[in-house]
């Protein structure tokens, strides 16, 4: 190991994080405030210390630059903004593995490693002030919708344009910062799981397979309100009997297709203790890594509700919320997760993200790229109780070192080709 | 047929209510208001002519009574009071069948009818300002609970007790009513039906055989929130899922043991599209003639609802909103019904009330009592569009006064033993 790697520190510069941007109820983070702005400037020493060419780019994406022999780069990514109450390694364990892996490699190729290194630290992963997430990692992989952002505001009624120029970023001019991946030759993002699924394996680690394709519906059951005590049972239009029957349709759908399936919310009118429902909404959030099968789950989903429509007398409506496709991580980079992790003494595992992530924005605009996870030890994130060991964090940034090296030697190679 | 019965005078005086007190969304009497009082004022002028002693009693009920040779009086109910854009003929049928009645009775008996014969127009049926239903005629039974009523507010915060005010009646006073009831020895109601029961039949009339019991509870299930992306299906704690689940249930319970029953309302935390709902609040409202059988409903219910939550994963708490037992009507008086619907040429058919009505508190307060309900052409009320073939309101009235006849017969009959 070299010497100027030390995954302990990286541990340390974690909690130093927390203490300057955290209070009690966890991470106070949020992109656009100046906590953030406190933060970034911390992370901006750091940087410098290595040093590091650093920029903020048109999108007010952090880019630290060690220029290599070669221009085509190695991205690393973050997100050092967070959740309000977040947990304290959601993203910015990511940078801060960054860091440390820039240090190691400006200490170990004397300055002029063989390809150039670059970390980045997106700019508004969480969207919590917006309720718009992958701001920064969206507009560089030319994915954001302008119009749609445009208009966004935050709970105080400020538009996010406005916000973006109290942070010296001018909104009509993001879409600049494209030019940022011109080079990219891979790009590698460590993350905590936020899930519980390396935490019911027991399992450090894992390589992440590509984040799940969303399908994102509102649902309208539409029956007729009648007097609960005076109408006959088979003489009811219960909007409600209709939508309950989704609930365990959802968990029957994913038994056949895989991929998660969620109904996070349920409204009724007129909604009162004495009429049969005449109409109920609910949202239904299905998740797949494969297209096909993400796009059998919802035809299976319509089916059911027309059947079960069909059966109460009522009728249904389907309004797409949101959507987006599964993008699937690059298979070389998987397999050299896999080694790196192997190499740390644990067992290689992979598995999909549920979450989405900025390494989903990287893989869109074709640069081949990567996730590494480390187990949640509650399997819990957006949450002061989010943790991780520190053994596990320790192994983390070391596995996640080793990946880099490989992914930089992988360069050269396909450079060279 | 007695000259001064005209059942088509009914109908005429029905309408003649409608364009004094309804407007293009319906009838508009809702008690203790102005359009409530001018269609009382309006009745007296009916009642004045007849000619019958009215006066109000301390709860706001208005009686016309016919004094005859005894004092044992026959009762016939109604009220004048509707829901805000209520229908026609819930209510007033019952009140205006009476004055006919009345007008027959004096007529037929030359001024001294065998028995008493007393119109009651009870006040506040419906609760439609205060939340409250079944003002007067519980007030009268001894079921009002006065610590409740007191603290009932309308929509504008004006308090019940103010309200009575500004129309004669003292709260604090209106028990004494009851006195009323002291020399009552049958009760007659005629209703809509309010449900589709006798219309999915064909038939114009039917004999009501009680009002049903009512459990009411609010049913609130407890999981976990989790991300709808990261959680795998069976380490889901979906709220939700076992929520849903008694859906089917109550129709599986109303099938073993007949009644109705209805979850009206459905409320989900957080409630929102990407997470797995922690907190599920339902509805629940179960109703059966028979005591035991809704017993047994709610019992099944509840362990229904334990073995969903148990499924789960979740926890669920059930809180008693509201509850009355069955009241079953006078076996006797119900025959009566049915040999009077059989002397208009319609058949006689037997059912229960779903709703509660004002017939209910007499008959809690022991005095013998049946209602009549003639078929509603929707199967709706509380609404505009409530209706009645006219021929079917014709022979409603002709049949509920061969009932009265009847009931005179009878009480002159037991009070002879």
């Amino acid at each position: 190991m070299n010497a100027n790697f030390d995954p302990t520190r990286t541990i340390a510069e974690l909690k130093e994080l927390r203490a300057l941007t955290g209070d009690e109820n966890g991470a106070q983070r949020v992109a656009f405030t100046p906590a953030w702005a406190k933060a970034r400037a911390w992370l901006e020493t750091k940087l410098a210390a290595i040093p590091a060419e650093t920029h903020r780019d048109e999108a007010g994406n952090l880019w630290a630059t060690l220029p290599g022999e070669s221009e085509r780069a190695l991205l690393i990514g973050g997100h050092i903004d967070s959740v309000p109450n977040g947990g304290w390694l959601d993203g910015c364990l990511n940078t801060l593995a960054g860091v440390e892996i820039l240090r190691r490699v400006q200490a170990e190729h004397a300055g002029l490693p063989p390809v150039t290194v670059r970390l980045v630290d997106w700019a508004d992963e969480e969207g919590a002030r917006f309720g718009k997430s992958l701001f920064g990692s969206s507009a560089c992989s030319g994915h954001l919708d302008l119009s749609e952002a445009r208009t966004l505001k935050d709970k105080n009624g400020v538009a996010l344009p406005e916000a973006l120029r109290e942070y010296g970023i001018e909104f009509e001019n993001v879409g600049a910062c494209q030019k940022e991946l011109s080079n990219a030759a891979a790009y590698l993002e460590l993350h905590i799981e936020q899930g519980p699924v390396l935490l019911d394996l027991d399992l450090p680690l894992g390589t992440v397979l590509g984040t799940f394709g969303v399908e994102r519906h509102a649902i309208t059951f539409r029956g007729q309100a009648a007097h609960s005590g005076s109408t006959p049972m088979h003489r009811r239009k219960d909007a409600f009997l209709a939508a309950a029957k989704m609930a365990p349709e959802v968990y029957r759908i994913t038994d056949r297709h895989g991929g998660v399936g969620t109904i996070g919310s349920c409204t009724t009118k007129p909604g009162i203790v004495t009429s049969v429902v005449e109409e109920c909404g609910i949202t239904l959030d299905q998740r797949h890594l494969d297209a096909g099968a993400l796009s059998r789950m919802l035809h299976d989903a319509k089916e059911a509700s027309a059947r079960f429509a069909r059966e109460g007398g009522v009728t249904v409506g389907w309004d797409r919320i949101w959507n987006i496709e599964p993008i699937l991580f690059h298979q070389e980079l998987a397999a050299m997760s896999d080694a790196a992790i192997a190499e740390v003494g644990a067992s290689p595992y992979r598995l999909p993200s549920g979450p989405l992530h900025d390494a989903a924005e990287v893989a869109r605009a074709g640069i081949p790229t990567v996730m590494m996870f480390v187990q949640s030890l509650h399997g819990i994130s957006h949450n002061k109780i989010e943790d991780t060991k520190e053994e596990h964090l320790e192994m983390a940034v070391t596995a996640f070192d080793k990946l880099a090296d490989k992914a930089m030697e992988w360069i050269q190679n396909v450079n060279r080709d």
